[in-house]
């Protein structure tokens, strides 16, 4: 075999067989196969495509390129969620509590993440003491004790798509729903979940801009997910503005406990209630969504959702109490609000300006090299909908270098648009999409 | 300027700007862009296309990426000429010493070339003694007092299409004719030349399989000279059986004298005559091709035709001798027929079939590091058209290795095929190409 041969195959339209997506993944993988002749193959890719079960076979290769995850030592279903990424999105420290707290295993691999604010392992990190370097002993331990643990991914989880994402990333070849969903898939499958509830975010702050490229992608997942034997439901939500409030660190941990104890934002709860809805049905413990969604607010109304989430902290080396006193957490040392300079409604808040505005004050990594500062981020005050008069506070910057946060104000107030009459409101919840076909909201 | 945005404007299908494929063209070359880049490049300019613009400007970017030679000091209209390549193609040989003959300046580079047979450059080093490593003042030199010099090209002659063909051809991405003709136009821009003649083959043993292909890659390169201030025709010829009878080295060189002497096959004879007569003509020797096709054929009944050949050989080392006694030149050890093994009509040879069966007897280079055996190669006695009983020999294996033979002979007789009726004849030369339009011949 050939990877001459099978670019050519790909260029002229035809579809790949099993073998030789398995060749050049592991070729790659290894070393044998060089970055010029995949980066050729993954812009053939782009323009050809590639069909349902070539797909599905380069997520496999992809999972099988590392360590397999076996999680067999943990009694139930194993549920897993991913998110495709948003602004504000803290959506795991609100439902792997709640999940569990329902006696629902939770055994979560999680990222640092590269972007506007870290991934759900460093915002843990926001707790004192707390370790998301876990042995593996430990991790199955603790999740068959206390129902949940969430670890830093291991390094070895789908090489491949490692390998394979940076080279795209350099290369103009991520815009491919195939990639893209195989790339997701992949990790998932390779961390060893039974079920896996996939929040797929659309609109102009998240990666799929236009929600019929999310519910393609949504339906693509679904698939591969469903052809590999696992039960796969993927929510479409709005990402036309930040998720929530918080957008930062401990920011959006403190905001994840406030929405735990039942103060949390409108939206933030709605997606965490819907995509937990589905992991609690996925795991057996009922029949319907529906049902799961009431048991789930049950556990914010009676405690057991905070009370969980002070377990985890605990059972992985957390000082606890920042969890009953949020004041604890590591603060920046100014906030400087930012006023609307015109009076109207908010008509749009451009997420990724807000992600950029937090980066800026150094709460993400540019690379993987930089160092997060957990304590700064915005917290917004007006979002869309919301009738401002002009001198209003729209947001509090959270910052602890003047020079930065005076860029980040000035990058801030540029996301916000106004508009005279009230914004038509939008569907928060775009759609649900199940095995089973699509269960618009 | 980014090497990413390059890639994703051309992969959306916008036009480059000479910018950017300036950047690209000498950002690879200097290797500060890497080749994973460039070939995701390709790819997209595979499905994407390029313009007549942008074609002409990556053309001039590649020339421009390594020497330029400057053939000022050699008097006249310096007329260059580039074939496609074919199976059995010596026309240079015939045709350089023909319009040298006319007092037209000859100042030729030519390639080793990697394929069934060498090319102009290790064929003319079956004179012995010839030597193609020509120091640039004994080449102006020569060119200037006897009209004729034949060297090898500089090996930093375009080097980005060096790099960039290179790269294409493990890539799948050498079969764009953008790319295709602006890789042979460079280095033709490079030689320095005011006026190029182009022998674009088309048919199954060329490189353009169909003649609608050729005539687009003519079209092209004809518009990127002409837009290059170069004077360009190109003339589109067959290559459904292999050029004239000889194929291998040796062999080839003494096929071009023998039609050198007015003995040679008529097909060669024809394409010489045809690409000769436009070389003519773009030196200002005739206001016609037809004039300077009679001019050319009163080179071989004078003989001077044949002098110049031997004038050159002399005024590079060789030994003239060669031209007057063929004998001279090494031959193979073993000469075996090749029987035909039904009778009919020869009505296809496939060209490359006898071109691979040349490479097995040791005739062309599989690898740049190869050493070519110059005396084997096969000399064929039936074209397509004749008609053969069982048993007559259709050509003859000349070899040094009876394992080789045999496996040559096999690969040889594979590429004959018959017919009961006598097969249609179809035209040899398919159209003429020059800067007022197509000339069907």
């Amino acid at each position: 075999m050939r990877m001459y041969d099978i670019i050519e195959k790909k260029k002229l339209g035809m579809v790949l067989s099993e073998d030789e997506i398995k060749y050049f993944v592991n070729g790659y993988t290894e070393g044998k196969i060089p970055d010029y002749q995949v980066s050729a193959l993954l812009m053939a890719i782009y323009f050809k495509g590639m069909n349902e079960k070539e797909t599905s076979v380069l997520t496999l290769a992809m999972a099988k390129s590392g360590e397999m995850l076996d999680l067999s030592d943990i009694d139930g279903i194993k549920v897993d969620k991913h998110s495709t990424g948003g602004v504000g999105d803290k959506t795991t420290l609100v439902i792997a509590p709640m999940v569990a707290a329902l006696g629902i295993p939770v055994a979560k691999m999680s990222g640092r993440g590269l972007g506007h604010t870290g991934g759900t392992i460093d915002k843990l990190e926001a707790f004192d003491g707390f370790s998301t370097k876990v042995e593996k002993d430990t991790f199955v331990n603790n999740v068959n004790k206390i129902k949940i643990a969430i670890a830093g991914q291991t390094a070895n989880l789908a090489p491949a798509d490692k390998k394979l994402y940076a080279l795209r990333d350099v290369t103009a070849t991520v815009d491919n729903i195939s990639l893209i969903a195989s790339s997701i898939m992949s990790k998932k499958i390779a961390s060893g979940a039974n079920a896996i509830v996939l929040d797929v975010k659309t609109g102009s702050g998240a990666f799929m801009k236009k929600e019929e490229d999310a519910f393609e992608l949504a339906k693509e997942m679904v698939n591969i997910g469903t052809g590999l034997d696992r039960d796969v439901a993927a929510i479409i939500s709005d990402m036309d503005q930040p998720l929530g409030r918080a957008v930062g660190n401990s920011l959006e941990v403190i905001e994840a406990i406030e929405t735990l104890r039942g103060n949390g934002p409108k939206d933030l709860l709605e997606l965490c209630l819907t995509l937990g809805s589905f992991m609690v049905k996925a795991a057996g413990k009922t029949k319907t969504a529906e049902e799961g969604r009431k048991l789930l607010e049950q556990t914010i109304s009676s405690g057991t959702a905070i009370e969980k989430l002070k377990e985890l902290v605990r059972a992985q080396g957390g000082n606890e109490e920042f969890v009953d006193n949020t004041d604890l957490f590591k603060k920046a040392s100014i906030t400087e609000p930012i006023k609307a300079d015109r009076s109207g409604y908010v008509s749009h808040i451009e997420a990724n300006e807000i992600g950029v505005a937090s980066m800026i004050l150094g709460g993400g990594r540019e690379t993987k090299e930089s160092i997060i500062d957990l304590s700064v981020g915005i917290v917004i005050e007006k979002k869309v909908g919301d009738k401002v008069s002009e001198g209003d506070i729209l947001a509090y910057i959270h910052g602890n270098d003047q020079q930065k946060i005076k860029l980040a104000k000035e990058k801030a107030l540029t996301a916000y648009e106004f508009s005279d009459g009230k914004p038509k409101e939008t569907k928060f919840i775009k759609g649900i999409i199940t095995k089973d076909g699509i269960i618009t909201s």
